[in-house]
């Protein structure tokens, strides 16, 4: 639990519900310690947040410009900055950061442009800077446990995916979720998809991670189903995947009864793997004689690959922030042997602003495939 | 459990799985009595299964038409025949019965081609015989009461519709799922398609029954997965109901370690409804404040129209058979009232030939849209 | 399907819930064919349910006693006979057709007292007569893989068993569940006790016939808990077994909630057994290394000795009615087997006389245990 | 998220699973802030380890004694001190931190002998310290949700309580649990009782702390299954509460197939509640009619006294770490209040010192009744 790093902060200020997680969930492991911030558009909320959360006035910064240029030339920098501001704001910030030198940790989505996010992508490499995109849900022992599994070929080959991230919390017509539900229905703020975009790219980023295909083309129905919104709530994606395999999605946000049910089912040419968030300290395999497995994280089945980032005995429940706690742990192990000259790109165990970038390219492709009548539309290579 | 009428069969001789299902459905309530047949094309073996089956030997018919023609004439007829031959042979056999002024209970589907059934339909109108097609899931009694609440209303308006049909039995490349599975792959046994012909149909009749919803439009992807298969195996619909709402239709029989897994998942305005036919002696209902209630077959709360077809107490399990007994405990109902001259259809609580139509609509929709590449194909009317 | 035996029933008429049962189950093999009753003590009510249930008026008797002498004398008398009175009659009845050389089959508890029960064990010896006992639980196809896995030794040495078998119907002072909890809980009509004598046995009878291992001791907490009760409602009982192994059963009519929850955990040396009657087509079965594998009834691990009495593909539910229809197939095939002078004790299949016996000295034991203060109490031999 | 305390540890060392834990459990919340430590007997390795937890080597001990004296003495000393040694040197090192003026938190069991633990509640209650004994699981929203039920009267009466925490991990003969398994199987260092004093423990107090209830004696039957061990393995505990109420406890080790598994089951007059430790995001709760209600952490329907403790929306699971932090959360609440002269006792919502009294009474009393032979014996009050 030896703090190895310094990181800053833009936004997650009072009453916002995912800077205080990233926070915690760094906190877990506590191998960064947060050391500045710019926390909110009003220095003075910035200042009084920094003081609650014991960072020194001089690193209390008015401006996320600002905040790039002076830590960049101290000594005792920040080694990494998280942003966690509204979507739309992303791209300028993370571009700050990144010029300034400093490695980029981004809420997801990475930005609401596919120009932007590939315009990231192309500084980070340049600059050699490590850019995480922070889908929390491949943080998961299981998770990795099934792209383990999925690697070393103990489904055979891939051939149907079925995978959903239905939510219910969007379903009534006269209460739209509080504040977040409201900007998460406004286009300005959320740009133009909103159930695909917030937990549709959840999907395709954890099928990609687990199953390391890519999808050659999609075919959306994008429905905006409760009355007065023009957003996206439901949405259905038919995939193709490159091996040839098919894949449907489903993301919906008016499924009452549905917390935040991502749930992932793979069926290979010899068996299957079933992974849901909501039970994720499991994991089952079906094997070709239809024989269910259950495998709990820190059973001695679990592959060193995603066993390595358990904390806590099995039935010692582990949960979300823990999750994103091990995105944070290569994180920082990754930025850490960079500085001692000794990393290799192999080591990268989170996604990075490349995942963000296939993101938004899935998206971008239904808004297309959805606008023009639910037709097959090519994924961008 | 007073015997009420009589009944024959074509098909189901030894070795036949459906046939011999029939037979003990109708005698778990005993209101029909099996008093002739023609169980095979070979006569000799109809005799020797007859014998076995306790049936009279004059009664043992070596030729649908014959039987058809001499039960017409008696004077101790069967009240109605059950038709379980392969697919390809039920419309000329539900015809002569037809004709011959006899009652017809014919397994799904009830022809291969949609003009057909079509003509089935008629004829059974115009004669005013009772032709029952036996999907077999509507009869359980929770099914039946997830229909009793969306007529109530108990969901509010139907939003969209998940629902799945997934079988791994014919995942493998080098074993077809002996006898029965080699039928279900070859086109001329079975028609142009196999998975969603056989178990698709299913999820579009349980959701017709269970919402009354009809369909206005399908987009099918219907895939043939397994080297060496020419007719489908995993199919994704895209639904779009009359009321507005969509639907996700999944059938598949590469999917390894699914049994026989049909799975309804209903999203309404106000709640949700889910089934589950594997578990199908309880119902679960969501209701808008996200409370999970599960009622279980039996319970105080289970609607009249429902509660009547259970014959054991809650937690004294309930089955497949029963659920089949339940549509032959109704469909006999029927023929004993029509003989009263005291018969109404609002009594019919059984899948009639109409709902065999719309099984073949639907069906060559699908077919229509997968092979013009995924396009939406409306369904006639 | 062939029709091989006649039986006859006392007891079963109209209202009675498990008379009924016994018919549906027998119906769904159609192995034997009821031809003789005494449903009533009421001649009249016994001749109408005959003719629904379609026997002649000859074979429907005033009198049990005049029906086993009359039926022992036909030519075509019945081979079986079933006896579905209260319990309390049961006595009387099996030994007066036993005493006619009639095969019986009874509803459980054999009779309400051990010596009675004894006395029809040794009269059924000595004639030669196959006497069932319907523990009807132990005839589900997943229940005799338990038993045969723990034969085989796949869990290694039993070691502790916890078993329960909590219901809900009687929690209430203001209802008392009807008719039937009203004669459950008069001593009288049930006997010296209620939740114990009712569902732990079948505890007692479940155990007995998965491990095969006796009882040696037992100290159980007998309490009624519902005021105004005079018998138990629900019951803790601490057992050692013959090998050392313990047990912990529950037996409850006051479990709020729970419908009829047998529900078996085994756990041995080398991995643990898991049974639930509600979900009866699957067996849960944890290895040594803790991975645990779901097996389903129909799937090709299942044992010969329990896939036998599989009628329906797995995913097509089989449920209590098949259940008890398993244990009279065996019978059905003994009676006839034993006629045609093949018969071998080590074919029968169902639970005899002799697990009655069994039932009634652990509910005695019970009784004198709590009756003593919770002391232990050995269990004769 | 401000640091408001510090807080030191004794114990917790390098391999220390616990002492790790109580760290990562504090962090998440960062109310209290490591910064002064005795980890390990060898003072080498507590400054090692103090540096990699960022203490300065001043504040490092090479002794608890000298850590208690040194700190009291201090201007900026810790608020409170966390020991997370082996159990039989809590007693000595709680003592010397009482004596010295500083608040206590011990992992549970507070000691190994029950005149221990009630000299530190005397000694904490005469210098009003606040002492927190990690009973981890009541800090879970649902438990205290539970609770919060029970205590409104929503399941009525409380009747009948079956609760259970198996273990599989000490299964096997040959394989003890590695370094920790080995020193619960030792005397020396473990007490009179391995399986109950470790888990049976936390089943006595989850009651106690759900119900209110207090036992009023008990009879137990404390097994040493797996040859070569002398501590219990598998135990089973029959109840009796004030209010006349049952209960049945089981506590194991040796239950294959377990990892964690306390499973809460409560009967009462009116209801049930259901809670498992390793699903304990839902809690269960079954309404009079039978109808099963799943409440999840966050839902509206959660106490406010509950629902405060959460920190992500519902779907995004919270776990141990987070239940242990709850704990801390009320206790570091408590202090500071205490601090500002506002603490009122009906402040805490933390287990204290007296819980650990009632346990050890439970385990000493449940170890006369097994010695004696499985009678009954009375609880101290």
């Amino acid at each position: 639990m030896a703090v190895e790093l310094k990181y800053g902060m833009v936004g997650g200020g009072p009453g916002a519900f995912i800077g205080d997680a990233h926070r915690k969930a760094i906190a877990v492991d506590g191998k960064a310690k947060l050391t500045a911030g710019c926390f909110s558009r009003n220095y003075e909320k910035t200042v009084a947040c920094g003081a609650d959360l014991g960072i020194s006035k001089e690193r209390c910064y008015a401006d996320y410009k600002e905040m790039a240029q002076a830590e960049a030339q101290r000594e005792d920098a920040i080694d990494f900055v998280v942003v966690v501001t509204p979507n739309a704001s992303h791209y300028e910030i993370c571009k700050a950061f990144l010029e300034a030198g400093i490695h980029v940790v981004c809420d997801k989505p990475v930005t609401v442009e596919l120009k932007q996010a590939e315009e990231l992508e192309r500084i980070a490499k340049e600059k050699s800077l490590l850019f995480m995109v922070t889908y929390t849900y491949t943080g998961h022992v299981t998770a990795k446990q099934a792209r383990a599994m999925i690697q070393k070929g103990e489904i055979g080959e891939v051939r149907t995916v079925l995978t959903e991230y239905p939510q219910g919390w969007l379903a009534f017509e006269d209460d739209w979720g509080g504040k977040q539900g409201e900007w998460r229905c406004d286009p300005r703020q959320t740009g133009r998809s909103n159930a695909l975009g917030d937990v549709g790219t959840h999907v395709e980023n954890m099928i990609a991670t687990m199953t390391g295909l890519k999808i050659k083309r999609v075919l959306a129905k994008m429905d905006v189903v409760v009355p007065g919104r023009v957003l996206d709530d439901n949405d259905f994606v038919m995939v193709e995947y490159d091996n040839g395999a098919s894949g449907m999605y489903w993301a919906s946000q008016i499924a009452i009864g549905c917390d935040n049910s991502l749930r992932v089912r793979i069926y290979g040419s010899k068996g299957t793997i079933l992974w849901f968030q909501e039970d994720s300290e499991k994991l089952i395999y079906i094997d070709a004689d239809s024989m269910i497995h259950e495998l709990h994280r820190g059973y001695a089945q679990i592959d060193p690959s995603a066993a390595k980032y358990g904390r806590l005995p099995s039935g010692h429940t582990e949960g979300w922030l823990e999750a994103m706690g091990n995105l944070y742990s290569s994180y920082v192990d990754c930025i850490v042997t960079m500085g001692k000259g000794e990393f290799d790109v192999s080591m990268i165990d989170f996604p990075t602003v490349s995942a963000g970038v296939e993101g938004l390219k899935f998206v971008e492709a239904c808004l297309e495939s959805s606008e023009k009548g639910n037709i097959w539309v090519d994924i961008a290579d």
